[in-house]
């Protein structure tokens, strides 16, 4: 396997963007990437998206983008593992470029959900869950992780003021993106006075739907200048777990995340000490505790703690949501993982004006798909 | 790369599968081929889909097949490209092999149709087209595919009977396979009397939706007995081009099947004389013939020339739709890719009973999403 870089990066802002077609978001995006990158020809191209089938009625979105951004019959397909879609895109990009089946591939992840009714994209949205034996019987996704919240709360003692900082520390970061749907900062107050959508869970333990698209072109080490400055990809892992919560030994342990962070730990020789940025998936504030825990930062129920010491900002132990995370930057389900590798290159590179992380070395990215039935962690680390 | 080998397949009739989930399909397949297979631990896992966001309200199907064949924690996604998923799955799988990425991988095709309302799966079949500049103007998938049949007609001056042999083949052939949806020969007369579902295309022409699934399990070739008897992966390609039909420079040619084909041929050393058996993609009898030009079987216009002198049927020049095609083996749309791969599997073992081609080594597979957007092309051998 060869060593592959990241050697361009592209995003529009996440937003409602009613003037922007899916086909124009990814297009762009991708184009924005491989400007960057300064290459002509792509060999291969992953495309990460959950639900056009259902929001946007567009299949093979594969030929939509190689079409599109003037890379008509390179090989590209769509893929799909809900909202760890982008996370899973990257790693396909990566092995293909880490085998030597392709030299220049381009990951990118889209998503569309704005302008579709609302109950459609709650009805998609739900395809993340089990559809026999959870949303049959009546589940909502966010009334699955208020349930898992609820039983969190019970077994380790926290009420839902506890959650709040994972919340405050991500609006105050996105004030600086200009990227982030919400750079509004938001004060406790806000947090406790903001409206329950289904208890424990009130608007600000939710990150907000969005329009977006992110991209990076991948090409091979050793196609680069010696001893040039680059991102390397130090570690990419996956696992799966049952997708019905029901069915898990430990309902309140990622056991997805435990898997796939150990190994990309080993694959990059370090520990989570060594991790300088952690772009995490804060669909919702429980999950930001979970996946904390389960990723080697905190002691199993004691994500909150580890937040409420200040040690997931900027300066603490393990800096979070740096750009704004799910929670501010907005969470295009299927481009969410694309814009966590964007915003970890931008740390790596030192181009995260406003939060930036002083002299990160390694950054690690963990995309959740479902309530932790896909995980997807990968490690960036700056070289040279 | 390392050679890799088919060794386990498995599927399920296709049918209508009223008393059996979208994961119960998929998993029986899995696990058929992984018993045949006798391997206990998958590394990887590829399943192609079309429509279960739509159609069955599930996602992410990777975590749902792995969690339910005892692979709990393994790598594992979906991969979507329309009618071509199956084929771009394995494709995946065969790719994770040959890399070195993983040792064991299993591709399966799944899709489960008939118990959604007829007019969602029209819809979510028109994913397949392009939903801003074909579908908005009213266009279904079937009508997207009379109109290139038209403009064949009128180019190459046939009439619809001359597309009959193309069905008349494909059911003569099914009444032999126990997997097949519709085991009945059908005759000249039953195809000109047949109903008209959008001029040209009648019921005859069109190939029937059903639920299904199919499977294979890959293994490096290093890791089989020397010398034994194998199916091994001689060539594997991949190409797109505009899913709007009306973008491509001549819409009566499938560029990415001849690419895909071409780059596949030039893998196993061979030519288009070569391959003794092959599963096209007939999903409609227009289709039959236009895979058939672009992957250098008949001159351009002449698919219905070579159907008609018997070139198609077993023991003339290119056995196709062996065990029934799309026509009447049935159409699940993301595991047809599937079918296929396991159907020229069988040809190669000498397990086709009742349609063997006699002494068969290359067998050819060809999977085409959309109206010819995503084309995936493998070619199978016997070796030893």
């Amino acid at each position: 396997m060869r060593d592959v870089a990241i050697i361009g990066i592209g995003q529009t802002k996440v937003d409602e963007h009613w003037d922007k077609s899916l086909r124009e978001l990814a297009g762009y995006a991708a184009l924005e990437a491989k400007a960057e990158a300064q290459v002509s020809q792509i060999d291969t191209i992953y495309v990460g998206n959950m639900m056009s089938g259902v929001a946007n009625q567009q299949g093979q979105l594969g030929s939509m983008v190689a079409d599109w951004i003037g890379q008509r019959f390179t090989d590209a397909v769509k893929i799909e593992a809900a909202c760890s879609s982008g996370g899973a895109a990257f790693r396909m990009a990566y092995l293909a470029v880490a085998s030597g089946q392709a030299d220049i591939a381009l990951a990118v992840g889209v998503e569309k959900m704005t302008d579709s009714p609302s109950n459609e994209i709650t009805s998609a949205l739900a395809t993340a869950a089990d559809a026999d034996w959870e949303v049959d019987h009546g589940l909502s996704f966010v009334a699955l992780n208020a349930l898992i919240m609820k039983r969190y709360m019970h077994e380790y003692g926290w009420e839902g003021i506890d959650f709040a900082e994972f919340a405050i520390n991500a609006h105050a970061n996105a004030v600086q993106n200009p990227f982030a749907r919400f750079r509004k900062a938001i004060t406790e107050e806000q947090f406790i006075k903001s409206t329950m959508i289904c208890d424990p869970i009130n608007l600000m333990d939710a990150s907000p739907i969005g329009d977006g698209a992110a991209a990076v072109i991948l090409a091979p080490v050793e196609m680069l200048a010696p001893g040039s400055p680059r991102i390397v990809v130090a570690g990419s892992a996956a696992a799966t777990d049952t997708i019905a919560v029901h069915s898990r030994a430990h309902p309140l342990w990622l056991s997805a995340a435990e898997k796939s962070s150990k190994a990309a730990y080993e694959q990059a020789g370090i520990a989570p000490e060594d991790i300088d940025v952690f772009e995490y998936h804060d669909a919702f504030t429980i999950m930001a505790a979970l996946s904390l825990e389960a990723s080697g930062f905190a002691e199993p129920g004691q994500g909150p703690a580890l937040a409420k010491a200040g040690e997931i900002r900027i300066g603490g132990r393990i800096p979070v949501a740096t750009r704004g995370g799910l929670k501010a930057r907005g969470h295009p389900v299927g481009a969410t993982g694309m814009y966590q590798i964007v915003e970890v290159v931008q740390q790596l590179r030192g181009q995260a004006v406003g939060t930036q992380v002083p002299d990160a070395e390694f950054g690690m990215t963990q995309n959740i798909g479902g309530s932790g039935s896909n995980i997807v962690t990968h490690i960036l680390k700056r070289e040279n």
